[in-house]
């Protein structure tokens, strides 16, 4: 594995591979067969040599751990990466060894092989951000009328429906699919200059070769060498990092919901998941641990990734190697926690009775603010705004529900009493009317939510 | 001033007033006065009621300091603004004063209040970006088949055209510009949901209140209340994070071409622009200084930003505000930093004979790989390359030109002389002839550029 | 005021005062002062010329606006500030101008400035450590035996003392102090080496002109100039980066335990704070909020200063000055968070009452660790161990007292009930019993940190 | 290796070994060894079962992927490690397997681990800083005279010494390794706490037990536990950001005097240290291209790491992981960016001749500053001033040498000539009589860096 102790207990072994010693060298080999073949057919080095190259593009005939110890002293991953192939090449065909590499550069073939291997990371972001998507907006649809405390300042505020809380963790997410998508299609695009990135060497040939070799690879073909200039390759990373921010929010919510104190939501329990006997009652949010960890490391991340754009003239000194340093862990953070958050809201068990019981515990003045509403009808906003903060002030001080004291307030002033309805009154203190207009607006968010996952097509 | 003397000193009057202390509060209470109309319109408060919440939303008839004191015991910008605003429409209206703010919450009018200096902002940024980038277009035409070097790890490479560093330049200034203004159309929108976003104060008639206020303020009406989901606000920030990664490559290269040894750049010269008695020899890159001051100081404000995204609940404790605080010094800095290049590309003095002599002094070596491409049509790679590492050692060793060396060894090897085309290979130490691929992918890349520079409509 | 509203909002009136714009610059006289003063006496320049100067020293004769306008375009805050100096002293008395910033740089006053600005600022936090650290212990002492919740993994654990718990806040807060006074004898030193740090033009003389001027201001000498070598500056700043992050500490705890659910503690009511009539049983954490925000900026702008240190050669181009403008900041939000968290436990509600019900609410099961360990001494570990499984598993599935559940097993157990003290095992259930490990632990540590809190002189 | 390949290619081999997953698990293994046998000492477990745990210390005997994939779900590297332990003690020793881990709890193993692993990273740290700080200084020794220009906002300034250059380098070094010792004797400390922190499980001779285990460990045993309070090890940690930081700045000034137009310093030549025949003039310095890469991304770290301080309650859920996760990085970076710096400097190329025609290139304007100070004795400093504005004026539009047009104006105006002594005049414009303040300095410095090296005892 290609992460430290630490690191590997944050993410899952799909993104680990993807972004492991072999197989980043794979992706570059990728870049070398393909940049041959297009020069063959373009000409510029001999059909024979591209085939050779071809018959030596397969990571698994080298020394990983050799061309790794190599490159600290080379300065650079690609030089004895390129050595190996050459001599590979050299001792099969030894017409076809000076073909090899021909008119590239050591960033042309690291930053296509970071560009491929990233495209490879985004599929499994998608597959995971689908199915996380998914599953919250069907948790949404079945529970649009669920009663919920919202909370504010970590103080809770007023009842609203759980629907709507899921639809609100979804919506993010569904954004985050959709434009890492969009950005994809700029970042995801071959690297290739040659020394000083204006293709010198292959002459005119260059821009079709260009275009030949990002065909043959499935990228975009750059309108110019990037080398540099790394903006559009920051997007994409600002993308994945703005997904870590959104699925911190959403592991920060479930671990506040999980308190043993508040109860709401609990991860899925399980082999292995947490359970202690010294400490018999817990049931440790080990899945938001994991997403909280990852997602948190993110934004030092993202502020790496920035900070490495200051690139010198026509290759960077130091600064683009750092770059590529912290490219994975971007990935392979947002991939922990996604995975984390997708297995902890698979098996999440909702307690809707302790979402009840939070609710009855504040004796009813979370719906202060309808009744002194409903009251201002009547007696006007004045008024209404002066009794209510005198029966709040009476509910609190004798610890009885704020139903009783209004309506027994309502029933000892006969002018009131005649204004009001009192069963319209009492059905204020209904949960599931408290929170109508959050289960209205919860339903059409879940059904634009579907829409919009539908119409992105997987990268 | 709203920022410290440091601050100030990097940046520009113009973005200070963007985000100064009245200036916020004054988009705050375009938002009163907006929800209050709308409200009139939909009847849900009296049309009497908004136009006196109208006539007391200029800020310059408030105390700001004392609103700013107050903010920090209340917890909250906004509680002392309403509370002012309420009092001001209570002696003109006393009737209307219960209507103010009505439905709403604290963060939805600092929230608006927000992204209505910050369309301001964007104003400001679009505008240096468009004369920025016209500039460098315009020069990279003049520049075209200027010779200079290019430089990777910091030492020289080889000979490629200004033009093309220019166009280079420009490209992801082109692109931030089109980039933010996509980005805005998402990010500049109304937040409006009352305390815990669900707008249930308005009841039915919520929907309706937010599509005229959004209209009335020229904002977009949101999907749904992005109280705690901040992604698409983020989405904005990290463009403008990357607008300053590119400015600081653009700083950091000018800076190192004004090097006194190099001296290929220097900033334009005038009154009270560096220049001492002392060291009268001294060209200080002011304005490099400050875009790298500024854009160096970026990357920590998005990590800061991005850090705040795990927002709890419904209303975030801590987060919210440290991203309130954070998020003007992002555009704070990336304005300077912008300004700064403006002026120092706008008045840039080019030094194309010292980027000549700069190139002489290497002795042709930086035409050694187009020296081996010629000699490898001829004797084959092996041969060129084995005869090049001689030449070029040769050059070195005795300190001569290596057009000297080649062309001596060429006459004096009669097969060699008999196959190679002597002024052919004499020309290819010719700058003009070197850069002549860069030049023609500046000059189409300059004409793709200026097309987009032209499709971005103004924000 | 020099910050932003949202800045403003997060600190105190106390600390903005210190990095005010005016502040800055009559620190910097004072270093010009000074300056004169030392070179007098050491006979370089006249004693009249340094009385001159002397009379102009201070802030409030000049237009500061001016001055820092002009020196956006001068590229250096001292620039204008020494030509205005100069201009007065001229007008005063014409042959004591030259002797004005004699031998000394730029960067010399500015540093100077910012050390003796600092120095202010470390006041401010030293008093605010003092208060807030005894107030904790204070608190430590009453509480030795209160028991409350320890939670681990934001989840109810085992039962331990509420001095332990205040105890444990105060350490850190006590050992920053400490070391923040340690920092600040090495990071408090005069910067004097003119324009490349070499005291060239002061010759001879420049040792002694140094010690003078460290001493008339009361700052250390410097072994060398530390233009460019800014490690004993960043060590001061990573102290007070560290006490940030000890605060965020506390804050965190505060607001946990101040949730709605949980209720165990409460920020002091009044005035201005929180309080809604909307939502009556509110009572938002602002002072918590207030340290969240502020000292969660924190970090960024430690790294913010950490990558400002490769200043380049004998003056950096960029990196000092946004070191500079990151300086403050990093004060203000310290003693912002500082200030928040004083005056949250200053009036803080403790109510012990319901520390007791949380913990009764876990039907015994914190208790379960030490029930085996007592089980275990008759039965051992193994017999123990498997017992404690099957009871706690009854007393969940039954929604039983875990103490009743074990005290019935024992009794229908003649071997068990033989072996074993039935009152010393129902004692593991009393609180009082489980915590007394902790409070010896917390009485011993609050001994320890008083001392440690009285050998710390002030700065 | 247990780092990503590119993490891998900017560090060393050492600093990898210490950071791997065996290498942590081992050290766990050590705290479980070290607990087990002073609990027998102390009588609180037998000492057949100490002596069967110890009997299983040695990682080799275990399945470490094993270990790392189920520690995933478990959600803690301790779990599925003590597992494996107890399982291995069963099969030796049944009576002895309810022994392991007694009292403890999975932070208190982890977190030793990572202390003792951190205590041989220091190992090298303090190696290395002392290779690299005595080269420096043995080379300031020998260039204390050697002229150079000073440069500052990247622009030559005045002439100093090359030996005032390297001390400078050293000092922030020799303190670094001095500090870094102070920070590690209070880093560098046990954790053991149990469950909440109170060592409960251990009743009263819990403290006795801490002091044997930290005795038998070589660390400091601690005032009390530091599960969440993560002060003591921030400091060590920013210590060693701030060495990075002073690394940062010497691979900046020798990138940047190694620049092919500056060619003063140039990194050692040798076996696959770049050298290309494409580009044969270029001299890449790779060295400090790692160093830049590494310490550049060392103040992300360090704001990782203090953003993860506010670990919740007595265990954190998400921010103790991140640490964890992020600290080794921290290492890897500066030790990888501190052998770079090490062989870069071990063997870097001087040259002084370059570092003299630098000089003669501007023309005498470098010594401005001195002429005027010393015209000013002689004619008082006004007419000085003015004097030299109009001979530097001079000497740059006729592009000469300002030594020549001094002289010939001082020999021009008779009353000057009298004045003045015309050879004292031009040993000005010597390089060596500029810089012999600073090489006294200098001289200085080096005998106190050496001394506060020898000074500080190895870790």
């Amino acid at each position: 594995m290609s992460v430290s102790i630490f690191d590997s207990f944050l993410t899952t072994s799909e993104i680990i591979a993807v972004f492991d010693d072999a197989a980043i060298l794979q992706q570059m080999l990728h870049f070398e067969v393909a940049l041959a073949k297009a020069q063959a057919q373009e000409g510029i080095i001999p059909q024979a040599a591209a085939e050779a190259i071809a018959r030596h593009g397969d990571i698994s005939m080298y020394d990983v751990q050799a061309i790794i110890v190599a490159s600290r002293r080379a300065g650079s991953m690609a030089i004895p990466l390129v050595k190996a192939l050459t001599q590979a090449v050299k001792e099969d065909e030894p017409s076809a060894a000076t073909h090899v590499h021909w008119g590239s550069t050591s960033q042309d073939v690291i930053d296509t092989g970071m560009v491929l291997a990233t495209r490879e990371a985004l599929k499994l972001l998608d597959e995971s951000l689908l199915a996380l998507s998914t599953r919250l907006l069907d948790l949404a649809d079945q529970h649009l009328h669920t009663p919920v405390l919202a909370r504010t300042l970590m103080q809770p505020a007023q009842v609203t429906s759980l629907g709507f809380k899921l639809a609100g963790w979804a919506a993010p997410l569904v954004r985050a699919r959709r434009q890492i998508h969009i950005a994809a299609q700029n970042a995801l695009q071959l690297q290739l200059g040659g020394a000083v990135g204006t293709l010198a060497v292959m002459g005119a040939k260059g821009p079709a070769v260009l275009r030949r070799v990002a065909n043959e690879l499935g990228l975009k073909a750059p309108e110019a060498t990037w080398h540099t200039q790394r903006d559009e390759w920051m997007r994409l990373g600002m993308e994945v990092a703005i997904l870590a921010g959104s699925l911190n929010k959403l592991a920060t919510d479930f671990s506040l919901m999980a308190q043993g104190e508040i109860a709401e939501l609990s991860e899925p329990t399980g082999a292995g998941r947490g359970g202690s006997t010294a400490m018999p009652h817990k049931r440790n949010p080990v899945s938001c641990m994991t997403a909280l960890a990852a997602a948190g490391r993110v934004p030092q991340r993202a502020a790496a990734l920035l900070a490495a754009m200051g690139q010198e003239h026509e290759r960077g000194l130091g600064n683009w190697q750092a770059e590529l340093a912290e490219w994975p862990g971007l990935f392979i953070s947002t991939h922990g926690a996604l995975a984390a958050m997708r297995e902890a809201v698979a098996g999440m068990h909702i307690d809707s009775a302790r979402m009840q019981r939070n609710i009855d515990a504040l004796q009813g003045l979370v719906y202060a603010e309808a009744v002194s509403l409903f009251l201002a009808a009547a007696i006007g906003k004045p008024a209404a705004h002066k009794l209510m903060e005198e029966l709040t002030q009476k509910a609190v001080a004798e610890s009885r529900q704020l139903g009783d004291v209004v309506s027994e307030a309502v029933q000892a002033d006969s002018e009131l009493a005649s204004q009001l309805d009192l069963n319209a009154l009492q059905a204020l203190f209904q949960p599931r009317v408290a929170n109508a207009n959050a289960a209205e607006l919860a339903r059409a968010s879940v059904r634009t939510l579907r829409q919009a996952l539908d119409q992105v097509s997987s990268v």
